[in-house]
């Protein structure tokens, strides 16, 4: 069974974290892939250079500067510092983007209304699992390499797009029928979100529902759950979600259909 | 015979050399890797950020924060510019550095007297025929990627390495047993420097040691040549020198011993 494991851009930002985390991800045993974000890096180079980011919706609008400074962020920086931690800690990682063998080849996306305004994202691609070359991603797996993945996608017409890592991890594990594991700050899903020993081991769409209608689910969480139940149905084998620094996929919530 | 084919940071800087070399280079048959620069984007964005390039016998001196910029520009946007240009072009190719897959494993260079004076260039690696993995290097070609190298390496203990393009080309070359095709901005090796017609098309150490005892050879091209007869002692099986836009491996001069 693939692993797909996806780490935000906390972790690759604090040097602690992402030790941390490689070990772990080093340790984890069977073919596996990483996808990794970068946005609060990404945003901190645009203050520096004097392009403050210009976010819509959650979303970074990405003109031609921008397009360059993620892309540098996410691809140079980023990858290849998560890569060679990696390599130190004996993980044969290989750091790539969606034009890299033709991995991932995304969609432009096209300006879209939001709240009666028409916004036009510029280099911002969307992925779905049907974007994703499989058989490039399995060719590395049975190299022996470790594709270590970041959010920057081509359009196969010589442009570069800006995507979303979550919505990578999600359609790469699509794709692979892999199990995914999303990392992040908290232990996984709690019933208390201050309280680590609330955490629930096991969540099916049976528990889902009844705490959802009982309202005992946390708005923050409830994005997570949603994208989880919905990559389930997309042919993804196991949703987990945990914190970066423990074992992978042994510990957090277990989420099934 | 795989080829290696290596441009500068001139042609990756304009659209229009690129597209035209993109295009030469998917029309290139059998196994290839190509290698490219950027140093003249890396001394732009270091301009750009305020840090302006600093460098001592033409090697640019990498603390921590160049570090970052040079793995940004290199690997980020040049190596993800290149790749979907190549893609574009028909090209299945993979852009990578030394850290991904462990690709080649650099030396960092130890402080070295110059005029006299001890100078630390910081993080920057040397590179020879044993520091590249032949082997992942040939699984790729294998699998049908065309590796595209910059000159960012790692030490394998979880630190990325500034190098040289043109020592990375010319190792990758070697530890390959491959013919080295070297793009510059002149037709190739010219006995009038001013004049394309005066093209030397092939060229052995006969040749070279009587165009040198006879005055003839231009002093910008003679470092170029002593580093193609080293490169052919360690197994190069031909150096060809070229315009980046001419049809690779069969314009130029081609050099032998």
């Amino acid at each position: 069974m693939i692993k797909v494991v996806k780490i935000g851009g906390n972790v690759v930002d604090n040097e602690e974290l992402l030790v941390q985390f490689c070990r772990q991800f080093a340790a984890l045993e069977g073919p596996k892939v990483l996808v990794h974000g970068g946005g609060v890096m990404a945003s901190r180079m645009q203050e520096k250079m004097g392009l403050p980011a210009k976010m819509i919706g959650g979303r970074r609008v990405t003109d031609d500067a921008t397009l360059q400074i993620v892309t540098m962020v996410y691809a140079g920086w980023c990858g290849k510092h998560i890569c060679a931690s990696l390599q130190a800690a004996g993980c044969n990682a290989m750091s790539l983007s969606g034009c890299d063998g033709n991995l991932i080849c995304a969609s432009k996306r096209p300006p879209i209304a939001i709240n009666d305004e028409m916004v036009d994202f510029g280099h911002v691609g969307d992925v779905k699992k049907e974007s994703v070359n499989a058989a490039a991603l399995q060719s590395l797996l049975d190299a022996g390499f470790v594709p270590v993945l970041n959010a920057i996608n081509h359009d196969g017409g010589g442009n570069l797009l800006n995507t979303n890592a979550d919505t990578v991890a999600s359609s790469v594990a699509a794709a692979l029928g892999a199990e995914l594991i999303i990392c992040f700050e908290k232990a996984g899903v709690l019933l208390d979100k201050n309280d680590d020993a609330s955490l629930i081991p096991e969540l099916d769409g049976v528990l889902y529902r009844q705490l959802l209608e009982e309202g005992r689910i946390d708005g923050g969480m409830l994005p997570k759950l949603e994208n989880a139940f919905k990559v389930l149905s997309l042919g993804v084998s196991k949703v987990v979600i945990q914190h970066s620094s423990a074992p992978l996929g042994v510990s957090g919530t277990s989420i099934c259909l």
